[in-house]
């Protein structure tokens, strides 16, 4: 059922636009879902990605909006006058309207909220109450719209206002019943509401029991209860219980999602949200940086061996060098192993015991994965025919490697934690460079007491 | 308003289950939710946890059951008998009892199946369908509860027969619309039909506008299509596009979830769906075989090196030694940048544009990144008062690197994923370790080149 989107179809769209063909643009676009219709516009060029956003109903615009690039949405916008984006904001859901008010400039944003009150008030009003919510919290998540009906409503008067309320709301969850001060009190299902009798009161049918988060609750808290308990909307109330708004799982979904790729990012030393089409410069500025870590990484290595040159005169231990990138490689994988296990135990919450017992059992398996490694360095010390001291030198140094780039590998991670810094910044590249460096710093000291030169 | 799961509270249950209080025991837990009777059951051993799950009503254990870490569930589960495991998968959605039964043993799958039809031949049925299907497609994570109406129906037909079908079904998303025939033709939201007339017919009210998957739809895609268009669930259909299940949300975010914390663990080289209190012979698994790799690949370096021994001996050149670690650190730092790019513009499907003009951003990106880092390694020089002729060498050789480096990173992904192979598998140990060995060799293959020696 997958929608194609073909090279022929865009460049028939190209085409119309050029020709000002409205009426047939209009008609072939009719039938296709927005989020195609982002797509088809992330192939156009900004002159024709604006021709089609003004050309195109409102309803159907500030959805594909809403899908692009941030990038490309502002650029867009800047082509648009503060009339055009009031009418496309007007279409969109509170919480998207108010994300992308937040991405334009500030006297910009004032101007269209401006306009936005002219036609619409209330949502003037919910959008400037968004705006003042931290990004990430679940205040900045929510949506104003939902449908909330009092505790004190009969069932037919509910499904009344219900029709009436539910025509702004795209999806209906879960009916919120209030009290008479707008406290959250429970919920009600559409199919509880279907199979209820109409005379009852909503106070005799209502599940009192229901889940909410608080206006400042961390994003990150918000999907995990939504995940943990299944939910596919999540009332958010402020300090007082009143309820002010909800969150739904398709933007969980969405914020999962980011999450975790900036997780998987962070590990592999890229710094920002870039995506593969993103252009050099924005690329080399998520990249730089992290390589220019592990220069200096490199360069301390450099200073260490210098420390330790008067060993390549010795026919018998020069060989040691030889074996640096190896000890740099396994300290590297062993730190980053270690490191991403307790980020995603941190990250799903856990992580339990007591650090001592995490420290014994990290010892134990860098014990076992240490001697199954040495075990593979003395069968190849064997086969190169090296005196079995170098190889057991090698082998021991090894061991303490890997023992130490565990440690520091799972105990980095929780020290951030611990100090409220996100410990997905110590994997990859950050991890990689301390246990270069000491890794071979150890690898050396280690050998030379083992080897008495 | 998240529960919190006291220590206290973990050791007042421990000691009703020793004294059989079963009546508080009972009490104690019946407001608790289920996710969070999971997370008690997995603080205790496999005894109590038994206990617990027989004491409790089905209706509740067998949600808590689905919470569970696959491997104590089955220990769980190999404590009951047939008839209980019985009750407790008819207390499950289908897909869930059918993923429970398909991690039983063979014999015991088929006792439970033969004791389920006694009770339910209908459930029983479906349970043997779902089997049929490969796990990670659209069959595989389908349920078969869903409520369908038939498109000759009334509004008030259509409300009557819904009321009857939702009771089996915990959340009603969609009511979907078949023909004669079963066949798929389109869909109805709750809201609509609360808003639509009673006489009208269903075939004038229905949206036939319907997104779906197939069977055998990878669930990747079936992720990807739901993200998309923003879907709470999607019908599912077989060949004859015969309305046979759907996948809701929920399912699905787990399923997000999992592939991203695979690939993360991938990228940092973890083999196996591993986590951090995992026993330490798990977690070896999992991570041992990724160091041997390393290993190896530490020892090819080795090998490349000893090619260049003669180096050793000369004063002037011998400090290229020194270098190994950083060149190799940059190889692989580069190397995972570029392919967590890839594999993560693969899996969200924006790798766009001819490989060639990937090529040349590559080349373009790595051009910049290692002219910034050329520079500060003979700025380095300048400070350490080395031959200019061997800064530039060390900046040269490191500039080579790191366009090889790119390529590797970035094509070997776009290859794998040509040949039908996850790309993921690409990232992290692989190809650090071949980068290691690459950037070894390319170090000292220039550094020789312009040294003349």
């Amino acid at each position: 059922m997958s929608f194609e989107i073909s090279n022929e179809l865009i460049n028939q769209v190209k085409h119309l636009i050029k020709d000002e063909g409205d009426t047939r643009l209009q008609d072939m676009l009719s039938e296709i879902h927005f989020a195609d219709i982002a797509e088809i516009i992330e192939e156009l060029n900004l002159y024709q990605a604006t021709y089609l956003i003004k050309l195109l109903d409102s309803e159907k615009s500030s959805e594909a909006l809403m899908e692009l690039e941030e990038d490309f949405r502002e650029r867009i916008l800047d082509n648009l006058s503060v009339k055009e984006i009031a009418e496309e904001l007007e279409e969109m859901d509170t919480d998207d309207a108010a994300d992308v008010i937040a991405e334009l400039p500030e006297d910009r944003a004032e101007e269209v909220i401006a306009e936005i009150e002219i036609e619409d008030e209330k949502l003037a009003e919910d959008i400037k109450e968004l705006l003042t919510y931290e990004e990430d919290t679940a205040g900045g998540l929510m949506a104003k719209e939902l449908v909330k009906v009092k505790e004190t409503w009969t069932v037919a008067g509910c499904v009344r206002e219900m029709r009436r309320q539910a025509e702004k709301v795209t999806r209906v969850h879960s009916i919120y019943v209030v009290d008479k001060d707008e406290r959250l009190k429970g919920r009600l299902s559409l199919k509880d509401l279907l199979t209820a009798s109409a005379k009852a009161h909503i106070s005799e049918v209502y599940i009192p029991k229901v889940d909410y988060v608080n206006v400042d609750t961390d994003g990150e808290e918000v999907a995990r209860i939504m995940q943990k308990y299944d939910l596919e909307a999540i009332p958010v109330v402020d300090h007082e219980t009143t309820l002010v708004g909800r969150i739904t799982i398709d933007d969980m979904v969405d914020f999962i999602k980011d999450e975790a790729e900036k997780d998987y990012q962070m590990a592999a030393g890229i710094s920002q949200d870039v995506e593969a089409d993103d252009n050099v410069w924005e690329l080399t500025r998520a990249r730089l940086p992290w390589l220019i870590l592990g220069l200096f990484g490199g360069l301390g290595s450099v200073f260490i061996m210098e420390g330790f040159e008067e060993l390549m005169t010795n026919p018998k231990y020069k060989s040691l060098f030889f074996y640096t990138p190896l000890i740099a490689a396994m300290a590297g994988n062993v730190g980053v192993q270690s490191s991403a296990i307790i980020v995603q135990g941190l990250a799903n919450d856990n992580v339990k015991g007591s650090l001592w017992n995490r420290l014994l059992k990290e010892i134990g398996l860098s014990l076992i994965n240490g001697i199954a490694l040495a075990l593979l360095i003395i069968v190849f010390g064997f086969i190169m025919n090296y005196e079995i001291s170098f190889s057991l030198t090698i082998a021991a140094a090894l061991m303490s490697v890997i023992i130490v780039a565990a440690l520091i590998g799972t105990f980095v991670p929780i020290i951030l934690d611990k100090r409220g810094i996100d410990p997905a910044i110590a994997t990859g590249p950050f991890i990689t460079t301390s246990n270069d460096i000491f890794g071979i710093f150890l690898f050396f000291y280690i050998a030379k007491l083992i080897l008495h030169f």
